[in-house]
């Protein structure tokens, strides 16, 4: 494309290097913000530079925090007997939502992909054994999402914290509420077959 | 969605303001900033900051241009006697793209759309009548969409321009290159066979 303005070029060039933006809606979003008064422009990189030059990492779950300790790792009313150990804080906000659980996070900040170079060491493990360690928590809580790599993460921490003595759990899988048999995928369905449950745990109580 | 950040929560929520961008996509844009490293937050702010707050309007096209005049207006080769009625920059970097329209361009900055509260007033409609009042366009040739609102706005363009001795012709529309009948929408075949050539002129000559 040949735009006859460096300006809108150079803006469109780095919306265009954003995931999953090409450069048709890069100059989209740009003539957007050109029609649009100054200060909507100004408000929208004024946030973006605060994000990034002011956010931390909560030193004790290492989710995303504007403080040093999260708001959640600094309730003293949940249950310090349960951890959930999560990929980032996009799960957190998920789990959060469900308004099903009231223990702990711990935030690896990925799982283990040797295709994308990410191995145990990029992941905050050693701060989950020292956790662990200290002898507080009852039951580790593993709630990747269901994939080989996430199977891969949870088996190593499954193997690490083998020495300890605390129950390990996975989040169910199995057939999403709500969905019919016949449109389930055959691997989750048979999955679902070969893990099914008692009835009676079964029946939700809510 | 709660995110336990104010900073990342302004971020998502300015990101989301953004046309065809929901919340979660803001989220994934937001989680894929901080993960690069500081500068590229930066030059991506700065950039827009730069593009909304140093970018012009050709004074002779109203095209968006870093310059008072843009490369086009000022290039004294085109053909001074076409002009091309377009709605916005979009439609320059496309007809450029093709390579086959030497002439010049006029953006009128919009369609007449009551609905959306535009009407000719707000069109660069003066200044291109000033434009064909100096006697040197001999053709004016209306490239808008193929929609109502466009429709509208060529017959307004063609009502405006009566009194002077110009040419005035509009782009054609059709059938698409390469593709097949049975899968063209029936009104534009339809017309298509309504608005048919003599067969010798439909023949490209590249």
């Amino acid at each position: 494309m040949d735009f006859s303005s460096r300006l809108l070029e150079n803006a469109v060039n780095e919306i265009a290097q954003l995931p999953g933006i090409g450069k048709r809606t890069a100059l989209r979003l740009a003539l957007h913000l050109i029609k649009l008064p100054k200060e909507n422009t100004m408000s929208l990189t004024q946030s973006l530079n605060d994000l990034r030059n002011q956010i931390k990492f909560c030193s004790s779950c290492h989710n995303l925090s504007d403080i040093p300790i999260c708001d959640i790792c600094s309730n003293p009313n949940r249950d310090k007997t349960l951890l959930c150990v999560v990929e980032d804080i996009r799960d957190v906000i998920a789990i959060e939502g469900t308004g099903q659980f009231k223990g702990y996070y711990h935030v690896l900040g990925g799982i283990i992909s040797p295709l994308d170079g990410v191995g145990p060491s990029d992941l905050t493990l050693n701060s989950l054994e020292e956790k662990v360690k200290k002898g507080e928590i009852k039951e580790i809580i593993f709630a990747l999402s269901a994939t080989m790599e996430a199977d891969t993460t949870n088996f190593y921490i499954y193997k690490m914290l083998s020495p300890y003595k605390i129950i390990t759990s996975a989040i169910a899988r199995g057939i999403p509420l709500g969905d019919e048999l016949e449109y389930t995928d055959e691997a989750t369905l048979g999955r679902s077959i070969l893990k099914r449950i008692p009835y009676e745990n079964s029946i939700t109580d809510k």
